[in-house]
């Protein structure tokens, strides 16, 4: 799939990362990578760190979003910006998709 | 509203950019900016190209994307990679966003 120029939502499966959540990797090369992470209700993104700038955008749904320990609520359209080794996290207060993008790609969701 | 890591969508106002067509800069920095383009039915974004490295993800709505010469339909969850210099147009077939991030950030779209 590395470096395909389309990639088409439905031709790529879930993963399931976690209670309540499930990812899609979408179009990457080695500088950037979008990924697509569908939260049910009340699930969690617990807290973490990365090397990689990700900015994050909300397609569908709403979530509380912490970063660095400021929470705010986000829905459709709004996006976060998240520097290297920033702490974030978030919850779902309704059902939706957080759309990351990182750069660069991340290495550890390609198996 | 540089280096801002929080952006709400409805806090920023639409800039037309062409017939049928309007863009909002959400969250960016120097290395990564996130953009909304706005497409009426029919509009058109013409054939270009550009040193950023580009990556398309639809939000919502259908568009004839075209990049280097090959046109495929794309439509809510679906991905472009268009690498730098690579050109690219689009047309909507049903009205929609495309949500474009750049990297590096687009320095011609901040005023």
């Amino acid at each position: 799939m590395e470096n395909k120029s389309y990639i088409f939502n439905s031709e790529i499966p879930y993963e399931v990362t976690g209670e309540g959540t499930k990812r899609k990797v979408l179009a990457y090369n080695d500088k950037m990578m979008a990924v697509e992470n569908k939260f049910q209700k009340g699930a969690k993104g617990a807290p973490h760190k990365h090397p990689h700038l990700q900015l994050v955008y909300v397609p569908e749904g709403e979530f509380y979003f912490t970063l660095e320990g400021e929470t705010k609520i986000i829905k459709k359209g709004d996006s976060v910006l998240v520097k290297e080794n920033a702490i974030h996290s978030c919850e779902c207060i309704e059902e939706g998709i957080l759309l990351d993008i990182f750069s660069p790609m991340r290495e550890d969701f390609i198996k």
